[in-house]
């Protein structure tokens, strides 16, 4: 508390990510890495840009890396926008995009940061309950709104939404923008992006911490109508002009350009995420069918503070929220085999009477 | 333009960065970057941490880096905070400490980003002219203010304001924020850190861009007192859990750290800067004392966007400021011995009657 912050600072609940600890030989699954390493090409390109040249500025525009963006999804680099983390870039959506009259919308069971940017933009906002089996029902977004912001997935719980629902939620909302957050994506579901020539109000956020094993550079970006974008690019330029520096936009292009690789690590971690599904559902949790690198699981008898603390003492962490309609979940990332192994072993003696 | 822009997008003016022009060999004196490399000891922790652990989010807090600042200036860690880059230190600041009901105060001829961040925060401010000889005068920040920022050494003159005055403008508005913006603090300036245990007001910042060689890695911080701290990291945590990954922190902890790879680069620029401005004297320049890794100078005949487009023909880039009152300037970076050399020679021909 102080007299020199200004009065928003004291209104402000800063967003508190998932816990890092400096603990060796930890079994970290709450929050949501990737199991494997990036794409050695990815070292390879940072080796090559760890030179003198650190010393002058990155390109402000990073245009290297949204044309391999670009190509990917064989769009123009004028749909795309990157950014620091996909954080970075929602923060930018919701002062572009989302800040207006009408309170936006957005599901009551979602990404934890979605109030936070509220907050410090001060955006109103209401929140759209999920139903019962933890769904987003698309006719719930026909009202009224000053925009639209879900993941999708979503998280925690991992249930994914088909092109069919979101067309539905674009096509009730020709005056909004639309803002679908894909950070898990590529595990599973289809992306929006397909979308975004036919709907000028589609923004699609995607990330490379997940799907492209590279949470420790921060690399996020957006695709959408031009206009869209240059709305967030005024946003960025009144803000930081070089937010990506000069090792994360080739590493981002070597990550994006490395697809063989891409596609064998996503098609493991599906895989283990079958194995652990099986092997929760056998002892007696309920299993939303996730299409994310987790799995949103809930013991029948077990609770799930209880859990999440033994299996602490294991030195495995996953994740648990204390916050309503979820407080019986927990989220477990997609670990290795070898690590889902250990997690299942753990399972075993925490559950067994 | 879109239907789909917040107010405030149509509303902005963003800054625009001097050029970053993809051609080679070029002489680069525009933006004010180190013409040396960073410390061979950057490089060596970047090779260090390029590895498999990209996947894994970095420390959101950034301890390791906080604490080699702290070290390096003999304060706590709690009085320091980083970002990526001092332009996102800057815009921390401006929305957690300087949008308040008064307007700010900065000079008339500054840093041109400030105007920029009040756009984006809808921060109201006042400018105050430099005197004749475009110093800062303290008395002139005597007045009803809402907060305080200037670079010191100011930008685009180079000029220095002593700790005294400082002391004065500090002393003036016990009740304001003071931010002393020192990104060009280290090439002959004393900084005025050491005054943040006296004046709980007073936020300091500094860049890893210039003086220690990292531009393109995008490392900024503040220093203050620990409530300021607690400030810019309520706004932080609600904008960007992890802005620094995980090559930038250990480069940024390596940069510190080397001292006297830091001391022998700085030097070196004051023995060019001191060349250059006995040069462009004996060639009829108005040159300001500059303290900065710059000079801003203006010759008695020729005009200096005639000199600017005619340097660029000899690949020599430097910055030309088409604004009232400095249009008749140049803002010329120190490069190498080798440079400046050509720099020198190129002046010569386009000088010589």
């Amino acid at each position: 508390m102080s007299q020199f912050w200004s009065d928003l600072v004291h209104k402000l609940t800063p967003y508190v990510p998932g816990e890092q600890p400096k603990i060796d030989n930890l079994i970290k699954l709450n929050t949501n890495e990737n199991p494997y390493s990036p794409s050695p090409k990815v070292n390879q390109a940072i080796a090559k840009a760890n030179n003198g040249k650190l010393t002058l500025y990155p390109d402000p525009g990073a245009s290297d890396l949204k044309q391999s963006i670009a190509d990917y999804y064989q769009l123009n680099s004028n749909q795309v926008f990157v950014g620091n983390g996909s954080d970075e870039v929602l923060a930018h959506a919701f002062l572009g995009l989302l800040k207006q009259d009408k309170p936006i919308l957005f599901p009551d069971i979602t990404y934890s940061f979605y109030p936070v940017y509220c907050g410090l933009y001060e955006i109103e906002f209401n929140k759209v309950p999920l139903n019962d089996n933890f769904e987003i029902n698309p006719e719930d977004y026909a009202i009224e709104n000053g925009g639209i912001i879900f993941p999708n997935p979503n998280a925690p719980t991992g249930l994914l939404l088909g092109l069919t629902a979101i067309k539905k939620i674009l096509n009730s909302n020709p005056n909004s923008a639309v803002i679908v957050d894909e950070a898990y994506i590529d595990f599973g579901g289809e992306t929006a992006i397909s979308l975004v020539q036919d709907y000028p109000n589609l923004l699609v956020i995607q990330t490379f911490s997940k799907s492209r094993a590279l949470a420790g550079l921060r690399i996020g970006f957006a695709v959408g109508h031009p206009d869209l974008i240059e709305g967030l690019e005024r946003i960025k330029n009144s803000f930081n002009s070089y937010p990506m520096d000069r090792l994360a936009i080739p590493a981002g292009v070597a990550a994006m350009e490395d697809k063989d690789y891409f596609k064998q690590t996503c098609q493991a971690i599906q895989s283990t995420r079958t194995q652990l599904s099986q092997f929760l559902t056998e002892h007696n949790f309920t299993v939303l069918p996730s299409q994310a690198n987790f799995v949103f699981a809930k013991h029948e008898s077990h609770s799930a503070e209880d859990i999440a603390q033994a299996l602490r003492k294991q030195n495995i962490i996953v994740r648990y929220f204390n916050q309503p309609r979820i407080d019986e979940y927990l989220r477990i990332t997609i670990g290795t085999d070898e690590q889902n192994e250990q997690l299942c072993q753990a399972l075993k003696d925490i559950l067994k009477p």
